[in-house]
């Protein structure tokens, strides 16, 4: 069994260690929900202070050109392409993961039209994360399409010849199940579909490799792992092959081949740039990309290999530690112990009682109140369980952190205090 | 004839002058492009750095309900919503315009589609800006519609029994010119159409009545009047009679009636929410806010009604000193005499030579080398005339700067020195 000083060992052996000293680590916090919003990069301040003051307040519209505004979506898009295996000019930084999403799957689906008009059906996952779902019914009102959701397991059954698209997120935001992707993408190919690949709790996780997979469609999250801060721009990457195909719905100046010659007539950029729509809010895209340059430190230490390694270690841990210290207290795993089929986060799992309570909600709370932050999300309604849910992100995460969140889940569970009212109030929002 | 000492004594009595001091003003520079990118509120840097320092470095995860960044956008829809005219919970700050509009767009369009489903048509200006061109030619390729495009004086003879639509910026980006929203929106609905405005260049800049005009559907921009910084978020406006009557189409979970359901069906909001989509970016809608602010200090002020008093007597004063002291340099003015008819610029004209070059983009340039900022706009191919652009929102610019602008303009056009090869070099992109 690992012991605490096991554990600082750990951390004073891990190659990756100093790039937790880029982060602003509040004091007496164990921040396990990086997968919902990372932390902030010490970078950060200081250089959204300089955008606002100088580039903003004395620069004025000059800055557009002076500071290099006008191509940040492209110039983090490059960052972030190189670290899901898509090349130079293929992803830009921009919107939001759901308007992303809806700009691919309209692409796709259009393409599918396109190509074979019989096809007409959606596939995607029913636990896949909700706005990807609302997106796609959206559209499949919209344009007659169907959308069939299944479980993870029989996804490969219903890759028939009427499908048109399979629409998936990597890795499980409920679970941290993680999808093979070329094997997924080979397959739903090989059926005559398109994939679209929602990348939130790949980028920057786990390794990705979109080009090698030869999938069709990406998108993903700035706020997560990539550290971009609170409601960061999302990425949008579109092979290639499919870039200049289709003229994305969301049409605006900033996707037009020269927005500034102010033609009344829509001309699409040539490649990814087409994907772009309106002007981008220069402040939140410069905490973006004070994120992806913690990233580009990392490269140095063995970069996305090292952090993976890193991350299969820590959630290894926190899975043995609380087979050891939370025995008898009903504790279940969602997250698979195979390392392929791992993301970067651990869900623990509490069955129903009689009334239908997991009492996963009150269990969160009291660790909270601990300063151990992770997340509840409520059971889907088919399985009798919630889930408690744990991120890893391998940037600032240490191994003694992960021994103190389990040695604080131990002590709220023998001590029962997570029973007291104040934590079974009603849910917040988040 | 205004002299220099008339405009200081202007400015002394000006009631506003002292919003002027809200602002952080480059020294020595004259900043008459605020139509493009508002400056610089005072309070925004040290607002921005506590939201990044304290919110997000510190509060992370819990800042969602802790520091109210889940209500964000309609906080800042509330303001915005006073300001042109509508009612609380109306609007939502969210997303570009651009995006904005496609929202509304699709909106009017399938509600024209239920109710009169022969009207194919979408009448919008030949000089509108551009993205707006852009996004309606998506939707109507998308729908099978028509997109027609006339010009200002001719839209009330094309308001015929198959429009679904008259879509509208209310200021002309490019003129300054302003229609007459609760005239053109009785006629349009007179004819059985819906009407959609982009307030872009009004927001902030005159006075909008929107639910007093009756209107449909608006949109507007961030970051000009407003002062939110680049690319701050836009905003959204649905009259109440239309909010519910349809799935905007990009349907995300913030616009789910409870998006931490994680429901896997979309199941819109009541009300404007639903014309949210997905994670607004927090840090850029702080910097909206510490715009919006400023406009709340003008309440006590006189608030709008003062602020049209003064943007008129700005751009009156404008005009009258160029044509004193700019006489025989071929300017001529696209913006109306009338101020029913005027939004907050002027927009200045110099007509194409035998060569078809005005040369007014090598005088702004001029201008701007002297410290005074506007911008240029290419003639739209039609009138063989380019623009020079002046802004002057109310709440920083005084009437001693418009006198300086002017004077430099005037010793820029005297002395020729805009021929110089550095001033004629390529156009940049903004």
């Amino acid at each position: 069994m690992n012991t605490r000083h096991d554990c600082q060992q750990l951390d004073l052996q891990d190659p990756l260690r100093e790039l937790r000293d880029q982060f602003v680590i509040p004091a007496g916090l164990i921040y396990l929900d990086g997968n919902s919003l990372g932390m902030l990069p010490k970078a950060t301040a200081a250089r959204v202070a300089e955008v606002v003051a100088q580039e903003w307040g004395q620069g004025l519209i000059r800055s557009w050109n002076g500071a290099g505004w006008v191509d940040l979506p492209q110039r983090l898009g490059d960052q972030i392409a190189a670290m899901v295996g898509a090349g130079p000019g293929q992803v830009v930084a921009t919107d939001s993961t759901s308007i992303n999403l809806y700009k691919v799957l309209s692409a796709a689906m259009s393409i599918a039209q396109q190509d074979a008009p019989a096809r007409q059906r959606v596939l995607s996952e029913r636990s896949n994360f909700p706005t990807d779902l609302y997106i796609a019914q959206a559209l499949c009102r919209e344009r007659g399409f169907t959308l069939e959701l299944v479980e993870a397991e029989e996804i490969a059954g219903r890759l028939g010849d009427d499908l048109a698209v399979l629409m998936l997120t990597h890795v499980n935001y409920r679970t941290g199940a993680m999808h093979d992707m070329a094997a997924l993408t080979a397959a739903a190919q090989a059926a005559g579909a398109l994939t679209v690949w929602d990348l939130a709790h790949s980028a920057g996780a786990v390794p990705v490799a979109l080009l090698e997979a030869r999938a069709d469609f990406a998108i993903g999250c700035g706020y997560k792992y990539l550290n971009g801060g609170p409601g960061a721009p999302a990425f949008v990457w579109v092979n290639p092959l499919h870039a200049e195909r289709f003229w994305q719905p969301l049409a605006g100046w900033w996707g037009h081949a020269a927005p500034f010659e102010f033609s009344p007539d829509y001309r699409p950029a040539p490649g990814i740039k087409r994907y772009l729509c309106g002007t981008q809010p220069i402040i939140s895209l410069t905490a973006l990309e004070c994120g992806l340059a913690v990233f580009e430190q990392a490269q140095a230490l063995g970069g996305m290999t090292a952090l993976r390694a890193k991350s299969l270690a820590l959630s290894d841990l926190f899975i043995e530690l609380v087979g050891q210290r939370c025995q008898g207290h009903g504790l279940g795993l969602a997250t698979p112990l195979v390392h392929e089929q791992r993301g970067s986060q651990v869900c623990l799992t509490r069955e129903y009682d009689a009334d239908g309570r997991s009492g996963a909600y009150a269990i969160m709370q009291a660790l909270i109140a601990r300063g151990v932050i992770g997340d509840f999300r409520a059971g889907d309604g088919r399985q009798h369980r919630d889930i408690l849910r744990f991120g890893f992100p391998p940037l600032y995460i240490g191994f003694e952190e992960v021994w103190q969140a389990v040695e604080q889940l131990g002590q709220v569970l023998d001590s029962g205090e997570w029973q007291q009212p104040e934590f079974n109030q009603a849910q917040a929002v988040t």
